[in-house]
């Protein structure tokens, strides 16, 4: 397996880890986005000392508006972040 | 690390091992393209036995019409084979 087809592969096991916790099981509630965001983006979170964060992270995710981050949101979030981490490395 | 940071990490170095061969750092160009798409999403272009197929997608992923890949417009490509997988898996 290629180094790009491992990535892909960890993406997708990172969304079934958190959203198989509870509810749908392919879906993420508020609930597991938060423990998602804490446990595997810490740094994003730490800026964010407002409680309320947490739901402006989810509207900003849930495009489709039915308050679950479904694999397509999710994976847009890792696209934005992916970004920041690329070209802060430089 | 977390094993999203991790993931998001490799997406970064993948692209920089490409993208670094020839001309402009941080940017792919078409021989890199081909190169990236030959070495690390090899069913991808399985299926692809027609020889503009490259052209082709070096044009779907040219959003900017640059006639190269920058980072963004690759983790594009990534989000998209990412869903592939993940919905296959199921």
């Amino acid at each position: 397996m290629s180094q790009l087809q491992h990535a892909m592969i960890i993406l997708s096991k990172t969304f079934n880890d958190y959203a198989g916790k509870e509810g749908k099981k392919d879906m993420l509630n508020k609930g597991e986005v938060k423990t998602l965001l804490e446990k595997e983006l810490p740094s994003l979170l730490q800026e964010a000392k407002n409680p309320g964060e947490v739901d402006k992270f989810m509207e900003s995710l849930d495009l489709d508006g039915d308050s679950e981050v479904n694999f397509t949101e999710f994976i847009i979030l890792v696209a934005r972040v992916a970004c920041i981490i690329h070209f802060y490395k430089k």
